[in-house]
């Protein structure tokens, strides 16, 4: 009952750094059994993939995202960000049923897959539905419902969280994992957070949360607890728990101190913090000291796609230009941002994030006889700084193939594309 | 004789900036006869293309690049600027022979029109090939020969250029232009640059030229003559002339009024910026002040690809964060950047650039009907902030259909990828 990969090129993103020219990948069960160079032992295999001409690796993990702001893509754009959020996204959002939810994140699934991600994070609302998704498409997920710890939805917030960590954590076969998504400091309280910060002990789940994303954050946490947002999360014991922070952009050394001292976990976007004019994160300082990076597409609405291959390319330039060093984040590095590190984020490293035997068998094959990916005197150069996310035509998910030269196999996705256009169509009809 | 794209979304990208939901475009030999809504009238077309579900907009215009230097692609990334010319790309420069630069350029050709380039506008050397290639693949350029005012060849450049001139320009049907090119203020000191002024007098023809593109040219420039490199080329007279200055990073207030003065073409490189460490050009000051200013990719081994819709995401977020502004350069400007302002910068409005009746027929498509396009609100958006090169799946150039369904057909792809394939194991060979 075993897969077999054979003549692919693998770049395993394990310690070494070693690729593999040409080898092979056994996959038997949801597990990776067996990688080697040259040909494969013969067997009795259920399925045998050609990788000519393929580059394999762990599939992209994206550590912050949410998924079903997929139908908020291009509703608008290129606005101040307060005017953007309460005349346009929030009204927008309130229009979403549960059903809605449920589509717009398959749409987000559908995207991922094409491009690569094979594991997301999500924080959003309607999370059984979301679950569903996951549940239903073979992705693999962290999901956290939003929490906001003002006004008379933050008991039942909790209590949601409650039952949804309950009936889904460790579910579809361990590829749903659910966290508690507290939504950030200036909408959660410290006496709310110490709230989430008992529940995260008692349910043993890890917190999803943004920290420090603009610069107004800063100002304002600052001024009301004469601390900084990642001061204010120490004090009040947050870091005791495993947490992912979502963007850390406007941090001080102290900060940076921190967020080593508790191995937290952070999940940069670049692209949505430059769309939003958040600011750039300090990121190449963060991975000096060996923090943590993953990186994150953030939801379709700041961004405007959820493609990891773009980001990870974003990141590598990005922070050349900023610190005026070519040397900065290298192409394996930011490689190592989009697979292994992710996967240390979200507290999965050792089940996911490498291509090693005893590992989740989410491994995506991308194709290298394109013309941009042509010399390949550096096959991480080139996924890196050329590769674009339709060069992802295979896609295999705790050991199931989920896309097979492009097409995805296990649902209708011609279906997804349908329901979300008529979503949208209903959507500006409301208004 | 004429061809008709019916069915099809249209961005024109002319003044009035307005979209057509579903629409038709008639093409007459190499123009634009007729655009229009709903149905187009009946005719004896010789071919119909089907635009359901597809975007109709002007070709994009790479206002710089290195085409050849495809064959570089990934051989050396993450390196100080310095290193990486001296000890990297000059020698495997060197090796490179006229047939190579013939591959060299095909394969970037290739992957430009893949991408949606219409038109790109190169300075490299063996420029008598590069202009073959352009003639044998159907695509439209400005070819210039790199000119070096220091050494012997600096007087041997002024010569070939003045046969390449004589033999290319206009040539392939007006698809080729020529124009002169001097590569960088550092590399032409002024008593060639005025020689090169009195050519493109005698010549008639543009100048593309490299300026103020790192601090320490601006800084050595400054040294050297106590101007800065925009001010020194003004002194030089080099502006009386058309004039495409690639880059702009390090400039002055003064350097703006300058450029504006004399109605200089600036050719914007953000990704070649980012991932040298060279800076940011005040892009969204240049624009406020009715600037023209185009994108370019500049060569593979500074991007590492030729994709223009990255580059024009790329020059819209970053520009975002780097004034901290979220509406700077909003989806529309970026998308004038990669067209109608291309043309501007080369001097070739009026020509390509926008779908208009009397224009040249540089048309693309991009399919609209993928989950990263999806909802439709905005299509400008999408092409923007969601689009990917490989949602290209037809070209037309000058009338004549390149690319259909994503495969070129006008000469074989595969003989390119395979033949700079064996160009970069050979060039492996020779170190
Ligand atoms: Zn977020
Ligand atoms: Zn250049």
């Amino acid at each position: 009952m075993s897969i077999l990969i054979k003549n692919v090129s693998i770049v395993p993103l394990t310690e070494n750094n070693k690729i593999i020219e040409k080898g092979y990948i056994i996959i038997e069960n949801n597990m990776i059994k067996q990688i080697g160079e040259g040909s494969a032992p013969d067997d009795n295999y259920v399925e045998v993939i050609d990788g000519t001409n393929n580059i394999a690796l762990p599939g992209f993990i994206n550590t912050h995202t949410h998924a079903a702001m997929t139908l908020l893509r291009g509703y608008a754009d290129d606005l101040p960000l307060m005017e953007w959020l309460e005349t346009k996204i929030w009204p927008l959002e309130a229009k979403l049923t549960a059903e809605d939810i449920y589509w717009g994140t398959k749409l987000a699934i559908v995207e991922m897959i094409k491009s690569g991600t094979t594991t997301f994070t999500d924080m959003y609302f309607h999370m059984d539905k979301v679950a569903e998704a996951v549940k239903d498409s073979g992705i693999r997920a962290v999901l956290s419902r939003g929490m906001i710890g003002i006004g008379p939805e933050s008991d039942t917030a909790i209590e949601q969280t409650r039952t949804l960590v309950k009936n889904w954590h460790n579910q579809a076969n361990g590829r749903i994992k659910f966290a508690l998504g507290p939504h950030a400091p200036y909408t959660c309280p410290p006496d709310y957070l110490k709230k989430i910060t008992s529940l995260a002990n008692e349910l043993n789940v890890s917190i999803n949360i943004h920290l420090a994303e603009t610069k107004g954050e800063f100002e304002d946490i600052k001024k009301q607890y004469d601390k900084t947002p990642i001061a204010l999360m120490e004090q009040i014991g947050l870091f005791n728990h495993h947490v992912i922070a979502a963007h850390c952009v406007h941090i001080t050394e102290e900060d940076i101190d921190i967020l080593k001292k508790y191995n937290v976990g952070v999940a940069h976007n670049p692209e949505s913090n430059m769309k939003l004019a958040s600011g750039i994160a300090p990121v190449s300082e963060l991975l000096s000291k060996q923090i943590a990076v993953g990186l994150g597409t953030d939801g379709a609405s700041s961004n405007n796609n959820l493609d990891m291959l773009e980001e990870m390319r974003s990141a590598a330039l990005l922070h050349k230009v900023n610190t005026m060093n070519p040397t900065v984040i290298p192409a394996y590095q930011a490689l190592e941002m989009a697979t292994i590190n992710g996967a240390l984020v979200l507290g999965l490293d050792g089940e996911i994030g490498q291509l090693r035997e005893g590992l989740k068998a989410d491994i995506i094959m991308v194709e290298a006889d394109k013309a941009h990916m042509i010399p390949r005197y550096d096959l991480i150069a080139n996924l890196v700084y050329s590769a674009q996310g339709s060069d992802v035509n295979t896609v295999i998910i705790d050991g199931q193939v989920i896309m097979k030269d492009g097409n995805i196999v296990v649902f209708d996705e011609q279906e997804v594309l349908n329901k979300c256009k008529d979503v949208a169509e209903r959507l500006m009809k409301e208004f």
